[in-house]
């Protein structure tokens, strides 16, 4: 396929570069020249000089199949700032008359409005909205990856109009950066957003402010639990910002109801009448959403057995733990370095199905690993 | 030494094997009999009849160096729930004239002021407060281990009253876990937990109660960062009520705080004027807090750059890749498998200093590891 990619940040870039590895024919375009060529020389794709296409793609005489694929593109998609992409995609449905026209914009309700207003219906028809689920804290195509979208969600909000050629085209593009394809309405996409990437970012950003002007002996108690709930906290106020605007009444639905339980909690921390059962329950309910979440490969929550294991903080030591694990033909199914605190030491959490934990244990034991695990060393030692 | 633990749950089970380990007499006692005998069949330590023992402690003929351990401890341990830690440790002041008493409760002012009301000045001297920064989601002894205090800190709270000689006993003990001592007023230490540990806890919750009721089609769409933010939430409700009204001043007026810069998100999801800046600078702030989270160690944060190896979830890859790094001489200071969803691959993140990550990245793509970070990819094509 021809693929015309508008906006060679991160998500544009990296999607050069992974349909590029599959043979597709990719052309570049950023109103960043500096940006564009930055991606062309990773090699994300072909820059375009868009003013000379168009002529082109505008001049009956050209045929199709031109040799410059950017004239005459199966699909482009669009790749900008969330904020300039209703204005890209309507230009962009204008520009290229036969192409499928899609976007990456991690908000949907509104962006379908923002184009429906610039954009009449057999247009529209073209448009088909999509979200990758995929990102990282680092911005720009300098952070690029050709495997960014592997192994991710990549929703598609199509609808009834949607022709079913021009869905193939999308499902198929998306299939062919390795992502996982998710037909969602736009408006449930919005809400599961605003719940499981929007509303946590938020959370976690407010968590870390507080540490602001805490002493530093007093940052010194952190902990892997604090480092797991402020980790999105380093993230893009620019990009954010966008993110948030674009799905803000969603958004603000979910955190006037987190605010009415955090006032139950603030509430109770009074220690009144009742105080005690009202933490609880703030507890016990966010074990209640916990529960939900799905492990891994989006299979239903499993409970994997988790071992830990002693590493000193030298180099190779890790490649002996993973090479005795591997050599007793044990699956790993997760795992998790812990930060020491003031020495030379890692603790490594490997999560195994709860089947083979005793056996992985006896094997690492024997094979002179400490795994503080009472269960052996009982056996051990009795 | 002679160290008598009351109390044989994660704690002080884990604290018995970590002492019995480094061979220490450790004695253990419980209101639970079943819990008692656990610990000690887990070889947490020795259990004794308290009864029997105080009978011992009290008779003037039997000698301080009796061959029974637990009337004449060294060193007694309260390792109970924290809402009784008060009133064992004043019984443990009477009930051992000659011991030195601390305990392991995760909230420190309140707790000695209610040993205060209990117990009187002399024999006050005697009580040292501390709280091993160490816990697990599992509770109870069959969760204990003896490494669970390693290169984690360990707070005492003394102050100038404090014997020297009693202190020593107890910083001995403390680094004879693995722990790192650390000195702080009872006062700053909830504050610090309070931001570093008990806010996360309540935020994390808060996030994870709203997916109580989300549909499963959106929780499907969860990510790493939902996944990092909810982790704790899985952690015991009964136990946290009880660390939560034992800190609630301290926590709840760092709620406040949040809640007055969740109210302005709020208002700025209303989109009125002044909201991007609003939206930006709540992120922003995020991530001046983030950036005082000290790094691994305990050392100031320090940027590690980051490989992302895409590894086949297969048994024997990881060690593989281990050992392929091992092989480059490469130390690795962090490393995190990213959760896939649909299908079996996993990404894993290595992180390293940053003058290394060339060498690591050229290394193993030599090795036949897909690496899809651009930045060498562009060197092997030019």
């Amino acid at each position: 396929m021809r693929v015309h990619i508008i906006g060679t940040g991160l998500l544009g870039a990296s999607l050069g570069l992974a349909l590029g590895a599959k043979g597709h024919q990719v052309t570049l375009e950023d109103t960043s020249p500096t940006a564009q060529q930055l991606a062309a020389d990773l090699g994300a794709g072909q820059v375009v000089n868009p003013t000379e296409e168009l002529a082109e793609a505008a001049d009956p005489t050209v045929a199709a199949d031109a040799t410059s694929p950017a004239a005459h593109p199966d699909i482009v998609v669009v790749a900008t700032p969330p904020d300039v992409a209703a204005r890209v995609i309507a230009s962009a449905l204008e520009d290229y008359p036969n192409a499928t026209v899609t976007d990456v914009a991690s908000v949907k309700t509104r962006l379908l409005e923002a184009v429906r207003e610039l954009v009449t219906e057999p247009q529209l028809d073209r448009y088909i909205g999509c979200h990758p689920m995929a990102g990282r804290e680092k911005s720009g195509a300098i952070a690029a990856q050709s495997d960014l979208f592997t192994a991710r969600p990549w929703v598609i909000c199509s609808d009834e109009q949607t022709p079913a050629d021009r869905l193939g085209e999308v499902i198929a593009m998306a299939e062919d950066t390795g992502a996982s394809v998710l037909h969602l309405d736009p408006r449930i996409h919005d809400a599961a957003v605003a719940k499981v990437s929007h509303v946590p970012q938020i959370v976690s950003s407010l968590v870390a402010s507080q540490l602001r002007h805490a002493p530093l002996e007093e940052i010194s108690l952190a902990g892997q639990g604090l480092r797991d709930v402020t980790r999105i906290a380093a993230s893009d106020p620019g990009l954010w910002t966008q993110i948030l605007t674009g799905n803000a009444e969603e958004v603000r639905s979910v955190l006037i109801d987190l605010r009415t339980e955090l006032d139950e909690v603030i509430g109770a921390l009074e220690l009144g009448p009742g105080s005690t059962g009202l933490l609880a329950k703030a507890i016990a309910l966010g074990n209640e959403g916990h529960d939900r979440i799905p492990g891994k490969h989006g299979q239903p929550p499993t409970t994997y057995a988790v071992v830990t294991i002693l590493v000193p903080d030298t180099p190779g030591m890790l490649a002996r733990l993973f090479k005795d694990i591997g050599d007793l033909g044990v699956n790993v199914e997760d795992f998790r370095m812990d930060h020491a605190s003031g020495r030379k030491l890692g603790m490594v959490d490997v999560s195994v199905v709860p089947a083979i934990q005793q056996e992985l244990e006896i094997g690492l034991l024997s094979k002179g690993w400490q795994i503080p695990e009472s269960a052996i060393e009982k056996e051990g030692t009795a």
